[in-house]
């Protein structure tokens, strides 16, 4: 790994052990650029629900931890499906969460979001408040190319649980390689 | 308590225990007007992160009663804080795990939003992000009058957590008379 | 014509001759059930800029024409393209100048959305912001069934400009059916 | 005026000869920091309704002069009221022509977003539609300081039409430090 290596951490937005999403982000380190190396962030399902009473008595462990993996990364890629035409209430969770450390974990962080849903629009419902979320967040969120992965159930093996679908798998390592140029352009 | 008699349930959208939203929430009793009676459902808290895993082994007992009750309701207020310019995690996770029953309770109930902050915009945000996911979930959702409580810190009393600004409980007692009108239109 | 027919009008939120939108919109008054009829506003085209200095020196009668013929209606259907993942700024701009009178004619209105697009998603995030407009207007938006035509270009002839996909238009005929009870339920 | 000096092009969505945001507008030369210049874009109100008929005989004049003035500049900063909670038809109408352009105008571009309103809100509900809007744009929108001038009408001189507010003018150059910081980055 050269020192020129990007590292960027993933965010799963559903604790389903089954998840497409969860598989799609499995996939990721097979599909990032050269330059590229990924990690995945602990499971959100550790956070406790947010309570401003339990914050008073400290953070708890696992929100110290992700804050600060996100905080040495290069970058963020959130990987989660739609519930409800928004993002999960427990990726909510996570996020009220890191907001409430100082430093904020997600200021000025290079972002990218990609949702799958069974359906024909793929969880874009959910992308538009989870960008207005980050502009609260201050995060570099990448425009282009969004993934909405559309049918996702057709497009992952249920099996081995990753994504087959190699028209899928094309555009997000387009866009995991225009992320690793905002992030380079962000840190010169 | 006439058969005319309205009940709405009121859903509480923070864990925090001087919540100023649960001041607002806390007020409403007093604020309704004649034919209308309010109760509070249970803490969200006590919800776990919704999993559909652990939905398989059964609905916990907490998302059941939940249910029950803004079925049995003519109408639902939604009282809560604003996150991250969206809803708390909390709150939405206790609408994924409610909109998975069928029959899902939010399905053609009226419904009323009123949201509290601490700045000038006084939740706003949250507001239309909460609407987005009521379309999905079927409710009638009242558009006005809006209720988002700005400053909201100076109009609550911070030793007995109620509402003591007199402006904003006209405001409510003018929001829950038009979501009681809108429930006795939808119920002819 | 029984005096239990629902007279619906149409906005159409394209200029274009060939819009797709338009043929799904001419499409309309086959696909109506029973008891509903409908018939076209006239062209968002004809009303100037919105501009409040105009405004003073008078309604244009274009915009009073169409103020008036939604408030003679039964309920309102809006046909439209979605551009710049938001509604055309012509559709926009006449709702700017209809928001401008008194009494404002979507007010209580009975109202669906129906939006094609050539890409997967058909439209939904202009569906969003439109709804969050007529929050405002005080319209009764109906929530269910949501059309949102993808891959629009396939589902038009080409020539006749009509729309040829059944199953769209077993859909419309639904959505109009629910708008056509929301209406019902609403004046009794 | 150094090599170093950065200029930024002002878009304004209000028509109205009197308007609110055109008088915060025209105060900016007065706010920018050191190093910083503006200029002001033609009028929306010369453009077209936006129409792909007309748009195939020739884009207009007016939609190529201010899309060479963008693409010519270092950042856009757009001043706009709040119309039906979103951004007004017009402004719309301006983004729907330019965003046809090839290359597009705004890509890459950094951009900041300015509203005022007579209300409490400022505004808010115009930015996060923009917002989504300049996703599809790709313009690189600022996420921090946001800046929502509620009670505009106190704190605009309604005689000289400029605004008076020194702490609305100090957030503003706070604003507009940040784009140049943004935007340097960027150019690096």
């Amino acid at each position: 790994m050269s020192a020129d290596t990007l590292h960027f951490v993933v965010l799963i937005g559903s604790l389903r052990k089954d998840s497409i999403n969860a598989a799609v982000a499995r996939t990721l380190p097979s599909l990032v650029p050269e330059g590229v190396n990924v990690s995945f962030l602990g499971s959100i399902g550790d956070f406790p629900h947010y309570n401003a009473d339990v914050q008073d008595e400290g953070f708890p462990e696992p929100v110290l931890k992700m804050a600060a993996q996100i905080k040495a990364s290069d970058g963020v890629i959130i990987v989660t499906p739609e519930y409800n035409y928004s993002v999960p209430g427990v990726l909510k969770n996570a996020i009220d969460w890191l907001s409430r450390l100082s430093p904020q974990p997600f200021t000025g962080k290079p972002l990218a979001i990609q949702t799958a849903s069974p359906g024909a629009i793929g969880g874009a419902r959910a992308q538009y408040h989870l960008r207005q979320m980050l502009v609260f967040l201050d995060a570099f969120v990448l425009n282009k190319p969004e993934i909405m992965i559309g049918q996702s159930t057709q497009k992952v093996d249920p099996e081995k649980l990753v994504l087959t679908d190699a028209k899928t798998g094309a555009y997000i390592t387009k866009q995991i390689s225009a992320l690793a140029d905002l992030a380079r352009r962000l840190r010169s």
